[in-house]
């Protein structure tokens, strides 16, 4: 797996109980995934000659993130590695721009967008679409990074290739997941609501507590297309917007997602088991739930430099949840773990999760 | 963790999740846990210099299996690292004598025994209390080893420590996990029934479905009891006989066991982060089930000499096995992994995880 992050340490877990060796390509050995896993390369997501040793004699490689450029990715491809989800997939989940236009290409609705070139292009969209309007990175963007909402028309630019799109008026934030095989097999996991903050997913509810079932069948169905349009091999979340007119696609992942992290216990089959059985070209697991509800609250870095005492506070409030950390030091705002509880009612599982959730970060009781 | 089996490989599994580090003394690069854990120091259990330099840094010092002889242990905690569970309660999951004795002195009831010196102690035994008997090494037995049933007076003696004792005529063998802090918490999980075959455990069923309560009861008051009694920190199974008279200890364990596997999904806590918030002195996680019936079936090796095959048939034919292999090499009869399956009813659960585990170990369909 290219990339030592969150993704690649749960990702480790999974693989140890079905027996697999996983390879991490990190950046640094203090990267969450390097911590935890045997067999670590370090090297950037950018660097051929790093990229090319670390796939040398693996089975099958495969992402924790989009950072890998698509030529890299090509070359992995031609020294005869099997490279899974492939580059001609990953492209639509690195570059938005070709993501908006294939999703159109399909008839799958999206925000209405336009390529940016100049201020101007920015300008006459918002003319034509209403202000704000939404400004995006065509590339990298992530967790509220690469997103810019303008008000107004803009004086400047960032230097980063862009596109502008309407700013849509949503009802609900949803995600879903799906698997496939490189053979077709395909596997969805139920419709979660996500709730973000400042761009960034603070909590998920699964399954989707205010969506019909119409929607929830339709979200699904979609997933299978863009899975199969694209041919994408692993775990793809489709980032949807409820909106009064139906649903709206806002995000492609093809690999273990923030918004899928629930699964880990709330599913029977895990969603970083599921990507490893994807990639491998094994059968896929069973998706039904464990419990009536599932919450996923993410915890992201406050004032404490240690989580050791809030470890201990959450553990004593919430002896149900289920915690995951991530191997970082604790910065503010940094996404640091998770913790998951499961249970019958919507409103006290997502009380106790959250309750979990800030004693954990050192918030106060 | 001293030992780098399937224990410590499952136990790293948890401690990734809450963010511990966990270093491995292992005999071999090739154990199950050394596979897949980056701090890994090599050396035999009963090596003192490498249990020494192995145990200095650590906060605390666990163990995989019984085979670090007390002294040793004792050198680890004069060196002035915590040993969990310490010296003083790890004699009793060694010397199956010393435990014999000292659940007498508890007032609990074991299988009536007697110490071994010669050919004729076991004659006096078997001719008081019928045969056969049972012989026992007093140190060293586990999965049918150190265990042998004798018809009659025997003619010749293992030359190892022995005792003796009675055939339990058993209704049900159980099996109940305790787990104990430093400070005294203990939280207990349901009992289980535990199937046998030639010595070997090769299914549980949580919770154990022919138990009446008021026997379940009494099962985790007693493992309570011996948890507080001898100072256990850490997991504790107790393995029990359902008798015709009422319980009968026959075994304990101070690490996660083979019959605790079942909660890793089964539980909301599983056993392995249990033991870790145990020895940790975090507070301890709930242990209530996520299903009505939960069946762990062992994969012990058959003809099969690798896996591949087996493992892709069981993941089409139960897709919602929970499998967990242990990185070793098959051999007929070794562990080489188990499966879990939930579920609603108990005889569907059991013909589904005992067909996975058939498939997995290369079976025919």
């Amino acid at each position: 797996m290219v990339g030592g992050g969150q993704l690649a340490r749960m990702t480790h877990q999974a693989a140890i109980a079905l027996g697999l060796s996983l390879r991490v390509l990190a950046e640094a050995s203090t990267d969450g995934a390097a911590r935890v896993t045997p067999d670590v390369d370090l090297g950037a997501p950018d660097d051929q000659a790093a990229l090319l040793r670390f796939a040398k004699g693996c089975d099958v490689v495969t992402f924790d993130h989009e950072h890998v450029p698509t030529a890299q990715i090509e070359a992995i491809e031609a020294s005869g590695v099997a490279v899974r989800p492939g580059s001609a997939a990953l492209l639509f989940a690195q570059d938005k721009l070709a993501q908006r236009r294939r999703m159109v290409e399909l008839g799958i609705r999206v925000p209405e967008f336009a390529p940016v070139a100049s201020i101007d292009d920015v300008k006459t969209f918002g003319e034509a679409h209403g202000w704000p309007v939404v400004l995006k990175a065509v590339r990298g963007g992530y967790d509220g990074r690469g997103v810019w909402l303008l008000p107004e028309p803009p004086t400047e630019l960032p230097l980063v290739p862009l596109y502008v799109e309407q700013r849509v008026p949503l009802v609900h934030e949803l995600a879903v997941q799906v698997a496939r095989r490189p053979s077709g097999e395909m596997r969805t996991y139920p419709v979660v609501e996500t709730v973000q903050s400042d761009g960034i997913c603070v909590e998920t509810i699964a399954p989707a507590p205010r969506l019909s079932p119409a929607l929830a069948g339709e979200a699904e169905r979609l997933a299978c297309a863009i899975a199969d349009a694209l041919g994408v091999v692993g775990m793809m979340a489709v980032e949807l917007f409820e909106a009064p007119g139906g649903l709206v696609v806002n995000e492609l992942a093809m690999r273990p997602h923030n918004s899928g992290h629930w699964t880990i216990e709330g599913a029977v089959t895990s969603q970083f088991e599921q990507h490893l059985r994807a990639v491998a070209d094994w059968p896929l697991g069973d998706t039904s739930l464990y419990a009536p509800v599932t919450v996923m609250a993410n915890v992201l870095g406050g004032e404490a430099t240690d989580l050791a005492a809030g470890l201990a506070a959450a553990m004593a409030a919430v002896p149900e949840a289920h915690v995951h950390l991530y191997g970082k030091d604790p910065r503010p705002g940094r996404k640091l773990g998770h913790v998951t509880v499961l249970g019958p009612d919507v409103a006290e599982v997502r009380q106790r999760a959250s309750l979990a959730a800030a004693l954990l970060r050192g918030d106060a009781e």
